[in-house]
């Protein structure tokens, strides 16, 4: 009994105070996406599993939701590989369609499957619900809002360019304090792995990725632990420890890349999306070239940006994104894609937390008129008939229950009037009106009800 | 690698083209319900399997989609009861969550885990997705948006008489052409059962169902075939056979039953509510008395309405709802409830056949400035700054291809115009703009670029 009365394990459900706040919020961010020309697009809840699987990595590809299949379909349930703990092979025969992980992989599908009728670059937003099998922790549930933009096209670092400015412009209109907005990119690690002789980037870039919660010694501590060789580890300390301003940095990358003729053609994007975009008078959001940033997701093949929250805020990242060209190369090998995304809970929180949400949500006023029993009602649903033709918020009490559990209603729903016509005033032809705020009670013709309630609304 | 390529059986993408059309009528929609003083609530996408089995029906139950365990929870599943081939039981054995089936069961959950902090009645809209496992057909899909209202309080009569404004009011704002509302309560059909001595409504309800699809003969005939006795079925065809107005049939029915001291509950509050619904001026809705209709879900206790398509649409209701009073009352007796639904998919798909969506979905216009290369970007990007910062919708082409190519872009995502600046330009400090409907080009100062734009805008 007690399990079906609440919702599951890191979900939510939203009243309407908190709806409203989160259309506030999703508002500005959807007309920003429209006001930089991003179109918008929609796929299902749920994908074919093929599509979800081998894109992210394995440890994420254990936190997609699978759907069971319905009917006889379960009859080929794979006991065999059940018996032998092998647990995915055995769910995998379970089930054809899993809810979507994020958004990005599902508009590599939808390009894939609309390529001929799309034109390039295809710029779309995209604000829908995901869903990860993770533990919950604050700002962080089982179902969430993710809100993206992605660019599909030709390469070009004016699409990163293009989304650092969305950042800026969403976090402006939000009135947010100043965030970093750490920048790096996958080239780069990738030579610095090769300069550290490890077999793959992603040897380091699971530890990189901590580097935010557990500093550069820990993430040395780390790789200690798992026993990498101290040249290797001397090595990433130098490029942990390149401090200074950007341009600093590049310089000094560029020194220790070109000694030992690694492609800089990382360093040379990255420069280039710096400098341009300080042409756009970026004012929310401070650019910082980080290389100990790595990004979880193994899409990414290039740029890969995050967000940091506010300093006070300890909820990790509140938005990033990369560049991915291996997801949409498939099906056309000139395409590439780059995109954000934004972290829309935890956005909220801070907002929340920093009185930014604007405090009038709904300016619209509403009306309750009371009830006194059913002969009395015919004509008051006339006139809230002809206040709702005016888009004027208003409702008759249900049943003719006694005056004070009637205002109690009206009081608990925040209604701003009520309106009274009983006995008295049908004899008087006048309409009482209450101001639920003030407490103040007022009399009015009853011929004029609509247009003296319009005044009000 | 071709099943990658699509969505899901019975699911679809929407292009930003659609979207538009789904906003407009997802607007009204919630206006309406707002207009009516609902204020809208939102559950998550899954919830606990025992929240939401053993309410719908068997056969209900068995489209719902139930969400694989995760983890090592699937090392518990049952497969005694595969080999058995007890194939619910198999399923449960690796479910403990399943997707929303409809906004009724939730809204239920979340008034229990509320009860205390909610105040009656409970006016909710809630417009989500739901899925079911079903054979898709035309305007039938296994996920769709559902858009509910639902009165949780004392029961009310009134609550009904709100509840047909709503679909009236809703149908009226959309321009659409007068539908058929057909209503009838569960307690007549009880009433009914009784008098064909049959053990309970269910042996008749599933078949009556059908009745809008096979006609009266169509249900005698199943009936027949499920050897119902004639004279069982004799009974039924005399309240199918009824005809004339509201008034006439309820004269008819009232008269049988009280020959046979059957509670005329039913039709006192049925009676209730069809005049007490004509004070409120329906205008495109024609309120029908249908013994015949049954509603499947099994939760309905009281009064059940549908809504059919208009006359030259054969795609069944467009909407429907019910009283239910069992599943709220478990954890309060005084609470019951009463509720509709819109079936958005298929209002749209007639709006879309009638063209009643507005013309102009989107009447603000987009500019693309041409690419020029990277040094006279820098530019650019000020300007469009400066646009975007007025909600101006505007972009820059992010390479310099040829200007064909661009141009081509230009035509293929519908910008409105498109400014051009190039070296030429820049020397005579102009922009040049061209209308893309018409391809009229036309020279300004480059000084004026952003209020010259803005006229247009």
């Amino acid at each position: 009994m007690s399990q079906k009365l609440n919702t599951p394990k890191g979900t939510r459900d939203f009243s309407s105070f908190e709806l409203k706040k989160r259309d506030y919020l999703l508002n500005i961010l959807k007309n920003c996406f429209k006001t930089f020309n991003f179109e918008e697009i929609q796929t299902p809840s749920f994908e074919n599993l093929t599509t979800l699987t081998g894109k992210y990595g394995d440890e994420e590809d254990n936190l997609i939701f699978k759907i069971l299949s319905s009917g006889d379909k379960i009859k080929k349930a794979d006991t065999e590989s059940l018996k032998e703990n092998k647990l995915t092979k055995f769910s995998n025969s379970l089930s054809d369609k899993a809810l979507r992980y994020d958004l990005t992989v599902p508009l590599s599908r939808f390009v894939s499957q609309n390529l001929n009728n799309l034109s390039f670059p295809f710029k779309r937003f995209q604000t829908q619900l995901v869903w990860r099998a993770e533990r919950p922790q604050r700002g962080r549930y089982r179902e969430f809002l993710q809100c993206d933009v992605d660019i599909i096209g030709e390469s070009n670092f004016l699409d990163e360019v293009e989304c650092i400015k969305v950042y800026d412009t969403v976090f402006k209109r939000l009135r947010m304090p100043k965030v970093n907005l750490r920048i790096n990119n996958r080239q780069i690690l990738e030579g610095i792995s090769q300069l550290m002789n490890l077999d793959s980037v992603n040897q380091i870039s699971s530890v990189l990725d901590k580097s935010d919660k557990i500093g550069v010694e820990g993430v040395i501590n780390e790789l200690k632990k798992r026993n990498l060789p101290d040249s290797a580890i001397d090595q990433l300390i130098f490029f942990l420890d390149l401090n200074g301003s950007n341009e600093e940095k590049i310089k000094n990358l560029r020194n220790k890349f070109s000694l030992n003729k690694i492609s800089t053609d990382g360093i040379d994007l990255l420069e280039k999306i710096i400098n341009t975009s300080q042409k756009f008078n970026l004012n929310n959001v401070e650019l910082i070239f980080d290389l100990s940033l790595a990004r979880g997701l193994s899409y990414y093949t290039g740029t890969i940006i995050e967000v940091s929250s506010p300093e006070e805020f300890n909820i990790g990242s509140i938005g990033g994104g990369g560049r991915y060209d291996n997801l949409i190369q498939k099906n056309n090998p000139r395409l590439s894609g780059f995109g954000i995304s934004f972290g829309f809970d935890r956005i909220s929180l801070i907002l929340d937390e920093l009185n930014l949400f604007p405090s009038e949500l709904d300016s619209s006023k509403s009306f309750l008129f009371l009830n006194f029993g059913i002969e009395k009602t015919h004509n008051l649903l006339v006139f809230i008939d002809e206040l709702r033709e005016k888009n004027i918020r208003c409702e008759l009490y249900p049943s003719d229950n006694k005056i004070k559990k009637q205002m109690d209603y009206a009081n608990q729903r925040g209604i701003d009037y009520v309106v009274l016509i009983g006995e008295e005033e049908l004899n008087k032809n006048i309409f009482k009106l209450k101001d639920m705020s003030s407490g103040k009670e007022s009399s009015f013709d009853l011929n004029n009800i609509v247009s003296e309630l319009e005044k009000l609304s």
